[in-house]
């Protein structure tokens, strides 16, 4: 997807380009709002005049919901405040071919109130090593800013908020979390999910189609709001 | 897909089998509330058991939301009483990748209510020759039990339902109420587009990937409800 949207921006801008882009995201898993830079754009380049070409080039699969001029020092990674991932279950016997590729299908109803206290152990900064891949010379600590799942009819959303995540982090919470909903742990075993420091702590990795980024937030105004009318379940 | 389903049924039912549907859909028309008929499914078939296995063998683009038993003299098509096809418009000057193959993107805001003005004239027992391809011998009049536009935020749906619709009637409906929603064509101009009997007279055929068989109702309790919070846009 990066590849394909820094060839489009290659044709728009007539050289070749690089992006950088404020939330990784694994294979499978949808973006909503995600914010891509582009350093390489030269002085006086038209934002309204690059979105729209940009979505005349890419999609469906690719939008541009909004293009601006940034300032010099600012980086879609590194000047980003926090991020919110939604992992979506889609709670339902019959599998639902318009959900398919949005949620992730679990025939049992979840006890989100269990999965709310669970969420509540997890919260905070704490030492993820249970919950993803941490990189080399990397630490395992970040803060949870929001941990919650919210029920909206057939679909329980997980919301995921922080400055950043260690791989897979948000698909092994969801996991876990979907584990207590399920009945099959206690959320007051989170507390020695994290102190084990051990991946076979935790639940399972949630399949990566029922994540989406949904929104990145940056300081002084940059937070790109847009509108979810769209947002995939 | 109704070759994927009797294939289907067929390893199921350990016989070839024939299948009868309640709507015809071009391709490109997704289904929400399709009804099959397998009349030569053996007596004694265990209902629940066929939903479990087509569910287990068919899909992600095919799910069975319910099977049971009919009576010896029903049939998915000619037994049904009527059918409901909804048409959904995204006003959005941006794609959305979520909403891609479920909706038809319009740049411009839908006067909802010159449409429904334009619909008033359409519904009832008319003439529709103007609206889609006749079968020869066949007739072109037909009653359009239901026939509005709804708004639900930057979505425009229109509802249309009928004992049943000649073919191309429903996006061809959709396109010429699209058309008075973006002020192309007046509410009254629809007394002579019925008038005039002809498929120039009225605006395109909007394309399939808008439309949705919704449900289909049966005398005598034989409405399949189902949960619709996996409804395509």
């Amino acid at each position: 997807m990066q590849g394909d949207l820094e060839d489009a921006l290659g044709r728009i801008l007539r050289a070749p380009v690089e992006t950088n882009v404020a939330g990784r995201t694994d294979a499978g898993v949808h973006a909503l709002g995600q914010v891509v830079g582009c350093p390489d754009a030269p002085d006086g380049t038209d934002p309204a005049r690059v979105r729209e070409a940009l979505n005349g080039l890419c999609g469906p699969a690719i939008a541009a919901a909004s293009c601006s001029t940034a300032p010099e020092d600012w980086h879609a990674r590194f000047s980003a405040r926090s991020r919110l991932y939604v992992y979506a279950v889609l709670e339902s016997e019959i599998p639902d071919p318009f959900l398919a590729s949005t949620t992730y299908r679990r025939p049992y109803r979840l006890d989100v109130d269990a999965m709310n206290e669970a969420a509540g152990h997890l919260a905070g900064e704490q030492d993820f090593s249970s919950f993803g891949r941490v990189e080399p010379d990397g630490s395992p600590v970040r803060t949870l800013l929001e941990l919650r799942a919210v029920r909206s009819g057939s679909i329980v959303r997980i919301r995921a908020r922080a400055t950043s995540f260690i791989q897979q982090m948000v698909r092994s919470l969801a996991g876990t979390l979907i584990d207590v909903g399920e009945g099959k742990r206690s959320p007051q075993e989170m507390t020695s999910v994290l102190k084990a420091r051990d991946r076979s702590a935790a639940g399972p990795v949630a399949p990566p189609h029922g994540l989406c980024l949904v929104s990145v937030e940056y300081d002084e105004g940059w937070s790109h709001p847009i509108d979810v009318s769209g947002a995939p379940n």
